[in-house]
Parts: C-alpha cells; sequence; structure tokens
C-alpha cells in the first residue's frame, strides 16, 4: 500500500480540482491511500472513500504567500501538514500545487536536505520530438550555482529518471550550454563540464557533453542539468512560444467560414497533436535532495493534470525513489567530495 | 545613398543564397549599393550590376573555425574585408551570415567598443503574441555579465528599437527574470534591477520592471534585457519548441488518407500562420556598441532570410543606427557612469 499526502488547498483552483483529481486516482490505484489534508468546512464537502483519510488544518498558503509567511507563521497550513506526514512516517509522498517557493521552503525545512547534497532542486519532464520526454533541472529552486551543485542535479537526475522508467538503468546527462564544444560558456559552465567529465568517467553518471537549448526537444538526451535561473527561463519560454503558436492556429482558423470548415476537417489530426504536446501529462515536478518525497503540480493544473502529478508521486514511491537517490547520491560520494560538495555530511554517510 | 558591405561568402550556403538576396535587395532598394566581398572565382559567377561593386579577398573564415583563426590568421577573409570596409567609410554597414564569435571577435577587434560601452552585444527580433516583435538582448555575446553590462544593454536596446521604429520613440524595457517581484533572481539580477529602476526614474530608458521567458512571445514589453548565456538559451528552447511543434503537425497530417485530405483544407490556414511566425522575416541581428555598424543574419538563412538581414542593415544604416546608440548613450552618461561602467571612456565623451 502506498499513501499519499495531498494538499488539497493549493494551486489557483483548490479542492474543485484536486478532490475529483483524488477520486479518479484512487480508482485507478487500488493499493494506493490518500491523506485528504485540508480545512474542515472543505473537507466536510468529500465523499467518503475507503481509502481515503481527512487531516483537517487551520490554515492555507496562498500564491502570493511571501516563503516567510509559509514558513513562520501559517505553521497549521495544509502544505505545511502534508509535508509533515510524510516526516512523520504516515505517508510516503506528499502532492501540493502550492506556490514553489514556499513548497521547497517547507519541504527543506520539515524534512532537511539528505547527506552529500547542498541544496534540493526541482525536476519536471517536457515533451520531446521522439515522443518521450526529457528531464530538466533544476527549474527555479537554486538561482546561483556552483559546480558541485550542478553535479548533484545530474546525479539525483540520473537516479529520478532510472526508478521512473526501468528499462533506462544508465540515463545520459547533458549539460545545457551555449553551444557543443566544451570551451564555451561562463566559468561556472566550464568547470562544471569538467566536474561532469570526471563523474562520467568514474561511471557516476553517463555524461554526453554540452547540450542546447533545442536539445531538450529534440530528445537526444535523458537529463539536462542547468541552474534554476536558465531552467525557469527556458520552461517559460517554451510555454510562451507554445501558446503563441497553438493561439495563432485558432486564430487563423476562426479567420471565416473557409477556414472555419477547414478546422473541422483537420480537428482530428489537431487533436492528436495537441494530446501529444498536452503539458498535462507532463505535470508533476520531484523536488530531490530531501530526506523524504514531494511532488509539485503546476499551479493552474486542470484535473487531468494533478491526476498525473498524482500518478507520478505514486510511481515515485512505489519505485523507491528515495532510497534510489539516496543509494546513487551515496555511490557517487567520492566524485561528489572530491568536487567540493556539502559540509553538512558526505554521500558515504 | 546607403553602401552595404556584404560578405559574400558567409553562411551555410554562401553565394547561392547571397548573390540572389543581393540582386533582389538591389531591385526594391534603389537608393542602395553593394560592396561584395568574396574569392575572385565566386565574384566572377556574379552577373554585373551597376550599384553593385566587387570588392575581392583570398580567405573564408569557416562555421568551424575558432575565433583566434579567423582573428590572427585569416586577415583577408570576407569576413573581415568586408568590416573593414565599414571601418574605412566606404559603407556604412557591413553583413555577414558567418560564425558569431568569429564575426562579434572581428568586428570588435577592427571597429573598436564605443565609448561608455564595455561589451558590445547581439540584438534580434522575436515575433510576437500581438503581431509585433520583442527585441531581445545579448544573445550569446556574453556569457558573464556584471549588472553594469546589463544596463549597457537596456541603453543600446532602446537606441535599437526607437531606430527602427520612428512611433516608438521610448520603447520598454524588461528585465528577463524568473518573477515579476523585485525579490526575485540571482545577486546579478537583483542588482541589475536596482540599476534599471534608478536609469528608468532619472528617464535614460523607459524600465517597466522584471519579466519572465513567456512574456517574450506575449508582446507586453519591447525589449527584454538579458546575459548572453539565458538569451541563447531562450532562443534556442524557443527553436526548438516551435520545430517540435511543426514537425508534429506534419507528422499528424501525414499520417492516412483522410489527415492528408485535411491537411489539404486546412493548408491555407497554416500558410497563414507559418508567414506570421516565419522566423525568416525576423532575420538580422545588429551588434550593438562597436563603432561601426554590423549586423549578422543567421547560417542557415535562405534567399528570402538573407534579404531580411539586408533590410534590417539597410534600414539601420538610413536610420542612422550609429549615431542614436552613440547619442543614447552620452544621453545615459551620469546613469552608466553611476553604475561603474567602462573605463575606457565614459558615455559624455
Amino acid at each position: 500500500m502506498i499513501t499519499l499526502a495531498v494538499d488539497c488547498m493549493g494551486g489557483d483552483h483548490g479542492p474543485s480540482v484536486t478532490f475529483p483529481a483524488c477520486r479518479q486516482f484512487l480508482s485507478t490505484h487500488p493499493d494506493a491511500r490518500l491523506l485528504l489534508v485540508g480545512l474542515p468546512e472543505v473537507l466536510a464537502t468529500w465523499q467518503a472513500h475507503e481509502r481515503a483519510e481527512m487531516v483537517p488544518c487551520s490554515e492555507v498558503v496562498t500564491m502570493d504567500d511571501p516563503v516567510e509567511v509559509a514558513l513562520r507563521r501559517k505553521k497549521d497550513s495544509s502544505m505545511r501538514v502534508a509535508i509533515q506526514q510524510v516526516k512523520d512516517g504516515k505517508a510516503q509522498v506528499a502532492v501540493s500545487a502550492g506556490n514553489t517557493g514556499a513548497l521547497m521552503a517547507v519541504s527543506r525545512y520539515l524534512l532537511k536536505t539528505m547527506d552529500g547534497i547542498d541544496r534540493p532542486a526541482i525536476a519536471t519532464q517536457l515533451p520531446n520530438d521522439r515522443g518521450g520526454a526529457t528531464t530538466v533541472l533544476d527549474l527555479g529552486a537554486n538561482v546561483d550555482c556552483l559546480p558541485e551543485h550542478l553535479l548533484q542535479f545530474a546525479v539525483m537526475g540520473s537516479a529520478l529518471v532510472s526508478a521512473l522508467d526501468a528499462k533506462n538503468v544508465e540515463p545520459s546527462v547533458g549539460l545545457l550550454n551555449i553551444g557543443e564544444e566544451a570551451i564555451k560558456g561562463s566559468e561556472v559552465i566550464k568547470r562544471t563540464g569538467e566536474l561532469l567529465r570526471k563523474a562520467g568517467d568514474s561511471q557516476a553518471i553517463r555524461f554526453i557533453g554540452n547540450v542546447e537549448g533545442n536539445d531538450i526537444f529534440k530528445g537526444g538526451v535523458d537529463i539536462v542539468v542547468c541552474d534554476g535561473f536558465v531552467g525557469n527561463v527556458a520552461l517559460k519560454a517554451s510555454e510562451g512560444v507554445a501558446a503563441m503558436i497553438v493561439g495563432g492556429l485558432k486564430n487563423e482558423f476562426k479567420r471565416n467560414i473557409f477556414t472555419k470548415f477547414a478546422a473541422i476537417m483537420a480537428y482530428p489530426v489537431l487533436k492528436a497533436l495537441m494530446k501529444r504536446m498536452d503539458h498535462r501529462r507532463y505535470n508533476g515536478a520531484a523536488l530531490l535532495g530531501l530526506r523524504g518525497l514531494v511532488f509539485k503540480s503546476h499551479g493552474s493544473a486542470d484535473q487531468s493534470g494533478y491526476e498525473h502529478a498524482l500518478n507520478r508521486a505514486y510511481d515515485a514511491a512505489r519505485n523507491n525513489l528515495l532510497d534510489r537517490v539516496q543509494g546513487r547520491v551515496a555511490q557517487a560520494a567520492p566524485v561528489l567530495d572530491a568536487a567540493g560538495t556539502s559540509s553538512s555530511g558526505t554521500g558515504a554517510a
């Protein structure tokens, strides 16, 4: 039995999305249990289910709340209580669509960072041209990264991909850069390249070299490592282009009676494409490097999107992602230590 | 009369693209002259035109040549000779589709950096959802930027946009960040935000605050300022998504006889969309901050794309972009000096 703690209040839509997604998830996962965390009056609207338990709380972290408020003032928030379930061993994984900064800060405060890791990272999947997905990290948790942090991301990303895809035991890692040549990039990126090459030589990861922004969507690499600033910009720029193209397509099809007819003819084709590109299918980012599993859903996710985040969290717990990350970090300890990693502990601990 | 020096050898296709583009350009610009720089055997294939003059050279910088080779060894390359025409006052602007690193290095070496500017930047336009274009800089010339460099980019970008769009005298400037709040971002970005706010207060630029990756394509801001690493990743990630969507659309339409029929019906609509999104329309990036005008075409540009780069270079020269950038930098001198700008000279020089 896998138990997920769900922050039912988080996200732009709260329980109007999380409740139906949870019910659907329960029906497709007979070996899953849910701890539904929310305000009592909201929980009262949930129709009882034998594998769902209520955990009342008295506060909600809003999308605009500064990190400090989430951390110091709202100590009985749905977000925090959900993560507390993981800390207390009552759930294997927590899921929230709440604000990213707050979620990371509260998770880090309650669960603490794993030995050998300085900074937790956020990893997500993006669809690629080969019909698969590319895992990108970090996506906004860390804006000023040192080379050793990026090396830690590479090790954790490798553990994530091999945990969620049993066929991919040694996923490939690329370093996001502005050219494929090793001499390109900023000082931090050049030094990171050296560390990743060494890690590749000692088989801690399978490093394939530099990749560029478009490689995320080409699909020639399993994991793309970058700092949170660059990752966040790349992700949002990509969303912006996709929205512009889809919006443009809709406008062109609406132009006149002929184009509207064309739209009807083309509808099945467009629908198939949209399904393949559907970002909801890739919803559910992993917070890696903590002593407990936390998954983040996009704040604007609809029911289908939130369900995917629950599925991913479930898969991660079922495949012992936590142990795998810890194991992989321990295995990479010589490389991480040599790179000058966290003083809080060695990977071998 | 506006004279452009054209590196006819540069780019993936060389004269097979540059020659037809130049001929077409001459026919649509009766007050333009071209200096065609190339190997003698290539120039021999050009059919004479009264407003085109040949400038023979003996070497070509390849797309793979390291910067050092372009700079120190190939001193009679088509790229270098074209830029030399600008330096010698024989042409107002040089255009090349050659390798970006080499073009920037040779331009900087020959033309020198403008007073008040530490680092030249590369600025390009990207299409946005409002049917206009957003100017983004830097796009790869500078990977490790200080806040004062980003301030200089903001000032130069403002001069570029107001020079090329007479109706937009005070274009808006946004700072690329990972959230709209002023407290977000890396240390460099936070300090840049402070500098840009001060520059906005003193009306050196019209600063509207932080913007995110998707804002490039939304169209709510005229100029997006970022360091070259982030700009390059954002640009390439965007190209990657666009290529994936267009490729996916083509595949879906090719699937079977019904979808092929749908494609025929939808063809005019798709064509209209592709035209609007056509990256060739936005080809032609400006190298800003030099004591002479240089424009860069995408290496893979076809005839239509290259023509756009020639058009943009022509427009820039016709609208005195060089004087305007110099004027704007001089006007912003108090702000630039206060920020701790170039030691090579003050903006007021």
